[in-house]
């Protein structure tokens, strides 16, 4: 995409009222805007790698069988009665607001109750089982905090699948599988070093639930590492039982901040009872469907990679999610020989299939390398005068500052 | 897709509460889910459908120079009280609720107000304009009447575009190339042919908005079509004086039901203007930027195609947004040679690029027929003992009830 079309500016000065470094830089760039506290829309940079993120997890969650759907934000009261989840006293943080045609409803926190009464329209006997699903769709929170920028929102999407299984054993398998796709999602976001699977506070039906937590100052949570096993274990479960029965020794452990970028959880028949999820067996016998549930934030996954890996002069993308994988910058001015090279430069790397960002725009040299930093797109090329002249094209690695000389065929090859 | 492992099943009857014939067939084929009156979840099959017109939308926005956004549902207060739509008693479809921190909020029922915000930050000089920027975001309006399927939801998606231009003269360069685009997307939608550019009532900028209706029983609209010229007027501005302006004659128009599919509209500087959205021209004088807006709902879309193509059997999709462009049908058991013939035709079928939905499930020929015909996919294929002895497999055109005989070779050319 040329720059010149491109709507966004950059601006020098973070927003007055933002604390989060990555809020901060992400409206810098033109990356969000912030609405709300806590409520912030994504401009054309930021979409584009938000949907990178998206599609990992979209693919990764394809590969171990799940099936992709979307539910409503608008929520029924009377099923979350249900499940007693509806009222305030309960759960806190709903928004809650009514239909001009009587009753109230609110905006979903969570998807757990739509999707088991769906489930109960389409599963009734073992052969039914084992279903994904999953779904990418915002949640809401009424959160009395919003200062993590993009990392806790009032709004913000949300993939979450479920998961509906015949018995424990069979929840097991694919637990354990769903355990290694979220390993293989964070790996490709580029933050699967610093990653750890944590133990943290379970429920009715299991003592531990699993999280994934990235290790960084941003974090609100704090997690105690085993480098070595590469587990970690959440401050709440942080206890001499806690650690003798995941076997870690106390001594071993490093107190870290972390960001929860995911979580899986065993959620038993919590749902299915109250709400009627039921099958028949292979002996004909009624029993509740087995449940499990897996999150990951893809919007608080980009303001976690912002926090990690920005720098002073500005974000840095890992080449999997940035918005663009090339920079090109153009030293020329609009008719000349530096601009001419550049234009058919970003024309061949187009045809090639290389995501190209062009800055085809008048200004100075300067401006143009500080505002290519902000936006932090991988790869940067410049062409100027020497590129004319020796048909070679420094390539500027915006992570490390590294540069190196290629030549045009070098770039497309 | 094997069948076997798709969770949704189709049923018999339609749910007794559901009047509209889109939404009793796409429940009925496990397409959609009510979650409650004018609020549906999306199934696989029913998402699939979406995305494939989500993604033309996308095609022709992007082709005309949109780029694409994503703003938020949760909005300001204080913003909208600025252009005069906040008081329930200006605008009275709204969803209000409240921050636990204070203060209240609303749903979006629209986007202006928010998106000309953002622009007041990208846009201060003739240099930056025009600009043209739209979303696929989800729209919450509280309905009175919610007894149309899809078609009028309380929650449903929209494509929404905006835009910004210098002055009058550059803004219908650009609504008339929308038109075009606009056209594009119904007909490869399938729904081209009986689409109509429609005049409706305007605003304070411009005498008419143009709706795009397409005709159809299940239509709350009123449309008078003058076939040859291919443009109608809505009734709510069949007038002597409006005819004559758009040099229509009453003789030659008919009367039609019709469904509002799109719109575009000039919306001159009428949230510019209090929204504070001005520029600084070549003289440098400060003008407010001229706006337009363009809306098309793909849930709306879906639902229309259901109404104008869906026969006694069921639903009949355009191969352009089925969900799968081909229906495997073995009548094999597990094991057999009609199982494997049917097995290798659909992994040829795949590994060729064919999206297809193969039924690979132990049933009876009647009842797997049934329901392919329930869920529209444009063709059939069907794999018998007669496939297996000669070679050749009956091909079924879900519109028409055409059958061909085709050879595995042919049907992978």
């Amino acid at each position: 995409m040329r720059q010149s079309k491109l709507f966004t500016k950059t601006r020098r000065e973070a927003p007055a009222d933002e604390v989060a470094k990555n809020a901060q830089l992400l409206v810098r760039a033109g990356y969000i805007h912030k609405e709300m506290a806590g409520v912030y829309s994504y401009l054309p940079l930021g979409l584009r790698t938000l949907n990178n993120i998206v599609q990992i997890i979209r693919e990764e969650m394809n590969a171990i069988g799940g099936q992709e759907l979307i539910m409503t934000a608008l929520q029924d009261k009377e099923l979350w009665s249900r499940t007693d989840r509806w009222d305030d006293d309960k759960v806190g943080n709903w928004f809650k607001t009514a239909f001009k045609t009587g009753g109230e409803t609110g905006l979903a926190i969570t998807h757990e109750e739509p999707l088991t009464r769906i489930m109960t329209e389409h599963i009734s006997s073992y052969r039914d089982l084992p279903v994904y699903a999953y779904q990418f769709q915002n949640k809401f929170r009424n959160e009395l905090r919003a200062k993590s920028g993009i990392i806790r929102g009032k709004e913000f999407l949300m993939k979450d699948l479920y998961s509906f299984s015949k018995d424990e054993a069979e929840h097991k398998v694919f637990y354990d599988k769903a355990r290694e796709a979220y390993k293989k999602v964070f790996e490709r976001a580029g933050v699967g070093d610093r990653t750890y699977v944590t133990f943290a506070s379970g429920g009715i039906f299991s003592e531990f639930s699993e999280e994934f937590q990235t290790v960084s100052n941003a974090g609100e949570d704090t997690i105690y590492v085993d480098e070595e096993k590469r587990i970690a274990v959440n401050k709440e479960v942080y206890t001499d039982e806690a650690l003798a029965k995941l076997g870690l020794e106390r001594g071993k452990l490093v107190e870290k901040r972390a960001i929860e970028v995911g979580n899986i959880f065993h959620l038993g028949t919590r749902f299915s009872e109250p709400l009627g999820l039921f099958y028949t067996d292979e002996t004909g016998a009624r029993k509740p469907v087995v449940m499990g549930s897996y999150g990951i934030g893809p919007t608080r996954v980009m303001g976690t990679i912002v926090e990690i890996f920005a720098d002073e002069k500005g974000l840095v993308w890992p080449e999997s999610v940035a918005p663009f994988k090339v920079h090109v910058v153009s030293l020329g001015k609009e008719g000349d020989d530096i601009s001419k090279t550049a234009d058919a430069l970003y024309d061949n790397l187009v045809k090639a299939g290389v995501e190209v960002l062009y800055d085809d725009r008048d200004a100075r040299a300067g401006e143009k390398f500080a505002e290519s930093d902000l936006l932090g797109i991988p790869k940067r090329i410049v062409v100027g005068k020497d590129a004319v002249a020796t048909g070679e094209f420094e390539v500027v690695e915006r992570a490390t500052g590294k540069v190196v000389k290629k030549s045009r065929a070098e770039l497309l090859a």
